[in-house]
């Protein structure tokens, strides 16, 4: 893996080519104005490939080797926020090595769900993890869900988790030593007024538990980025 | 402590009044619309005090009972960012706990230092770590230094780290398991190119020990983001 090589996602492969979507190729030609014979570093099915650049498509040349470090697949599920907040919290959770964000809708949210606008705003959302992926070297993209109901989250599994501001609470990281199985975490964030009483005791009935992340007080959008922190802390070996 | 009031820092003290800045008494009246006899905390001297708007002013109801909970003084080294990247990390590392933010020139920062600009700069970064304060309910505001050189890191003391990607050194986990005084940390960020050699190089001379951050390749305005997370992380009880 070369760091300073741009990373993309290959859309197919076409015998010992890829094809790179039209945003990539954009970004190849007219912002980092690479030519026919320049290096990137292409993914496809969570594979690495070192190819170079020719007639707009990528031609392999090796196909690199790469371990998988992690260990536990976490899912963030998130109210619906504003436009600034919600990409902060896409580029940064991918950063931070996120699995899946599932977009739910809560009694609290400033914003409303707009059901005619959610195929744009998934496509938005979308482009900016894989973005995100591209730039800090992940073979993966996380996934976004389309925008769920409080109901829908009853079908995920793991070691579920959601934030909570009262002091009675268990703290996350005591919680968390005491858990066996890292396997999958699910980790609800409020919004800005918090979960409302009906959506905690609904969660609470699917096995959620509510930790308290110690005496800070941070933004919404913060949250996230304070728990994989401290998540990928966690799991460091 | 009420967590739906608003927190302001005073000015000063005038007897039983405490006088608060232009900047507050706008927000106060204008974007909050509040009135007289509306309350409000106030911090004045890292106290905490329960008043209520008089003729602009704030007249001390009662003085709060508060805690110190924080364990170690966590200072952030970093390097002179586009605004954007400055205003974010000023943000977060204030919600996050962060004490002192201390801008070092460094080689490969993309935003050169002039020194005709600094006390604008400046004040511009306090303000965003007052108003961070505030919205966090800190009883200190972070301290925003003055822009130093890198040599001027000599007169720091404490737990002292550089990030490195380099996967030869040992992670941020094992280093902070090992150490017992946590009373001082100082943690130098670098720029988008990383340190220069010659930095890297002076910053072992001064006693700095180079970590790595795990698996992560994360954008330099992350970074600080992570490490106050998991630092907050590494010290909850």
């Amino acid at each position: 893996m070369v760091v300073n090589v741009q990373r993309y996602f290959a859309l197919e492969k076409k015998e010992d080519k890829f094809v790179l979507s039209e945003n990539d190729l954009y970004h190849i030609n007219t912002v980092m104005r690479m030519h026919d014979g320049d290096k990137v570093e292409v993914v496809h099915n969570n594979e690495l490939y070192i190819c170079e650049l020719c007639d707009n498509l990528a031609k392999i040349l090796t196909k690199e080797s790469t371990t998988n470090n992690k260990k536990a697949r976490i899912t963030l599920v998130i109210p619906l926020l504003k436009e600034q907040k919600m990409d902060l919290i896409l580029q940064k959770a991918t950063e931070l090595g996120v699995d899946e964000i599932v977009p739910v809708i809560m009694e609290r949210s400033i914003v409303k769900f707009d059901s005619s606008k959610e195929d744009k705003k998934l496509a938005r959302w979308r482009k900016i993890c894989k973005e995100a992926s591209e730039q800090s070297k992940r073979l993966d993209i996380p996934e976004v869900t389309r925008v769920l109901k409080m109901e829908e989250l009853k079908s995920f599994n793991g070691v579920k988790l959601t934030c909570s501001t009262s002091e009675k609470s268990e703290n996350i990281k005591k919680y968390l030593k005491k858990q066996r199985n890292y396997d999958k975490i699910i980790l609800v964030i409020g919004p800005e007024g918090g979960l409302s009483k009906q959506e905690e005791e609904y969660l609470k009935t699917l096995d959620f538990v509510s930790v308290s992340l110690g005496n800070l007080i941070m933004r919404v959008e913060t949250v996230p980025l304070f728990l994989l922190s401290a998540l990928n802390y966690e799991l460091m070996e």
